[in-house]
């Protein structure tokens, strides 16, 4: 092992400069984890931080030679364990690779390292007048490779879909260390299958994603946003329903429930009404915003809300906005651990899973918080518990599976937008079935046939 | 060879009723085209009608048993020859299952079987006030199942995207028989690798599409068309850009050059002004869109435009939008046979695309007409050639690889929306690369491992 391990740095520093390979333990113990909890990690036996396409071509070639593990790293705010090192394997680390090569407003694409950085990009593209709407809640830390590999959402997709609709074109070094582009650059394009689309998701485990061509929007008029007080969290959600139901496309619709709403006062006193059951936030970025809001303001008190509060400005719909992104950080200050899950309901079934997720936490004694997507129907309960505490650690996994089990009971999904990591494997299997399985085993050994990328991760 | 088809014709019997196969050699020989030309067509040993998925299974056990290619159909309105039957094959028609089994309209979606054809589906969820944006100029009479084979666009894209951004699920049958569900009915879903979208596009090499989980939109307001005359296509090019660059949304952004212009007067007397040399349409389905017309009629004057002319109302807009739905039917009178080109470049190319097309047509000395959906860069070059001429037919035949050579010059691709069938097989190697072309025939093992499932289409 040790012979092997020497081997490995030998070969990896023949075609890298000193700087981007790590070799010293302390140090790439540090690159173990992502953000999830729960999750084995491995001790990595080399970092490397490839600032090329061909450095990242010579560690692929590499590894193959030596049959050692890779796993690709972005900014490790994954919630799933996805980035997490497997024992003795290379962290590849993307973090380097943070140049935006091109933006371009009449073709409407943004061509980029994987390591640039979410908010990065967004505020390159707005200086253009333009606009890229994923937009997760880490969007100041998270790098656009790390979103594709995750196919991350964020606030935006109500009205703006999640990263997979942004990605035109990538180019990948495969396992073997070739290199392949996919995708265009143009608006349509339908030559051959969609392997762009299979990348986006993929968690590292089919190819390295170096390089990727992003399609824009024109930027929209700044979003105004609304604060909605229920009595409880179903009326929250048939106002959701009605909303959609009468055709409102909100640029933002999101649910924060009572024990959200006080762990955000808590944290950060943003003055959320405390005794609410949940908290609607509607957001349009229309012509007329006014108008929208005034319309879903009905449509709210007629399902029940006791009080609706319209934003006086951009910056008070800011502040709305901060409050929601603060959620998940706050519900984390409740207990010494937290487990994010990451149901993805129809819309209509919303208020069912709610109530279910309620009725678990109960059975199970514990404190879940959640905070919603509501108008993707996609909900983040997050299951609160003291990591020390070993019968509530293991009541707190059974209630993150019964959330799960629910979920697929409501014809919904075990993940909308964080992945599928090493947390929910076994949960993948459930949702996808017998045959989606074997034909997804299929795909990673086209791309992969040795194994090497990634190991261990989605199934 | 006889008692292969005799044991195939007893085989199918024993799992269909009578009404579903068609053995009659005579009414076979009917379906073993699309509407391409110089595509080769072999003849099908039998045409299958089901109406349920089990039928749809027991065909493919069938096939499978048997070793037999499987060719699927729609209503057969295909530009590439990807529905042509192979010789020997089964011809699995899937237009009898047409239903429409849910429209929901807060959860926007609607569930469908393959055959329903798109304007029957259009009409059914604007019934609900929602809309199914794709829209091919053939969507009177294809389906929706074709129109996911082959991933179609449409007008609506430059603002809407194209089929592929509609599916949110498939129910699939394997080349096995085996039954498979991709995808979700939710708004948002990551879980594994993005099967669905690898079937979209796939042009029936994959699997057979027995169902479609198909998100839905709000109906958007009545769109407002205008018509702009360019003393030039390079002029009308770059009002397309200027357009795009400033901001604009269109809902759909045309480009008929002289050529087409005149044929679809010839035809229909639309009334279109016989000596542009470009006529670009606009319109906006926005809540004002008179003032965004007027806008884009500035650009389109500052751009070279020598007359600009908004459409009175509504119905003046829809007879603009016939007018180029016709514009292929219309180039095709002008000589005995067409072929239709594809190319999608960058917005920024389309003026060199549409000279460099001008140029081929003068080398060949060929008609060639272009219609194009301009704002996404996307054009249809229509080769006019008689069919009886040989010479000519060379010559029509070397004009249109020449056309998408100079696409793949300009960082375009092959084909924006017709899919690449048996017409464009060998440029599909050149634009994807060996690599590329390695990895897309991997995955053609993983789902048909046998090759029954149209062979011979795409690489």
């Amino acid at each position: 092992m040790d012979d092997l391990l020497t081997r490995l740095h030998e070969a990896l520093r023949a075609g890298l400069p000193a700087e981007a390979l790590i070799t010293d333990p302390d140090v790439t113990a540090s690159y173990a984890h992502d953000m999830a909890s729960f999750c084995p990690a491995g001790t990595p036996a080399a970092v490397v931080l490839p600032r090329t396409v061909e450095q990242v071509q010579h560690v692929m070639r590499t590894a193959t030679a030596l049959r050692v593990p890779v796993v690709p790293q972005g900014a490790r705010t994954g919630l799933s364990g996805g980035a997490n090192a497997s024992e003795g394997c290379i962290v590849l680390s993307l973090a380097k690779m943070d140049r935006i090569v091109e933006i371009n407003p009449v073709d409407r694409i943004a061509v980029v390292e994987p390591g640039v950085v979410n908010a990065v990009l967004s505020r390159a593209v707005d200086d253009h007048g333009l606009y890229y709407p994923p937009d997760p809640s880490s969007w100041e830390m998270c790098t656009i490779g790390g979103n594709i590999g995750t196919a991350s959402g964020g606030l935006c997709c109500v009205k703006y879909g999640v990263t997979a609709e942004y990605v035109l074109g990538l180019d990948v070094v495969l396992a073997d260390g070739r290199l392949l582009s996919t995708g265009r650059r143009t608006a349509k394009g339908v030559a051959g299958y969609d392997l762009t689309r299979l990348f986006v998701g993929s968690e590292g485990s089919l190819g390295i994603v170096v390089g990727a061509t992003l399609a824009l929007r024109p930027r929209p008029p700044v979003q105004l946003a609304l604060a909605a007080e229920f009595p409880s969290t179903a009326a929250a959600c048939e106002a959701v329903c009605a909303i959609m139901e009468r055709g409102h496309t909100p640029s933002l619709l999101e649910l924060m429930d009572r024990t959200t709403v006080q762990a955000v006062n808590a944290l950060a006193n943003m003055g959320l009404p405390n005794t609410t059951e949940a908290l609607l936030l509607c957001a349009f970025d229309t012509p007329d915003p006014g108008a929208d809001l005034a319309a879903v303001g009905e449509l709210c008190v007629a399902a029940g809300a006791t009080e609706v509060v319209p934003a006086e400005d951009a910056a008070e719909s800011e502040l709305l906005l901060q409050a929601r992104r603060l959620s998940l950080t706050a519900l984390e200050t409740i207990k010494s651990a937290t487990m994010i899950d990451d149901v993805c309901v129809p819309r209509t079934k919303l208020a069912a899973m709610l109530d279910g997720t309620s009725a678990i936490a109960e059975k199970y004694g514990l404190t879940i918080g959640v905070c919603a997507h509501a108008g993707d129907g996609n909900t983040h309960p997050v299951v609160c518990f003291d990591h020390a505490d070993e019968d509530e650690s293991r009541r707190a996994r059974e209630s993150f599976d019964e959330i799960m089990a629910l979920g697929l009971a409501l014809g919904g999904t075990i993940t909308g937008e964080h992945g599928v990591g090493v947390l929910k494997k076994e949960w993948l299997a459930r949702e996808l079935g017998p045959v989606g399985v074997e034909l997804q085993r299929g795909i990673k050994r086209t791309f992969d046939p040795l194994g090497i990328l990634n190991p261990g991760k989605i199934f």
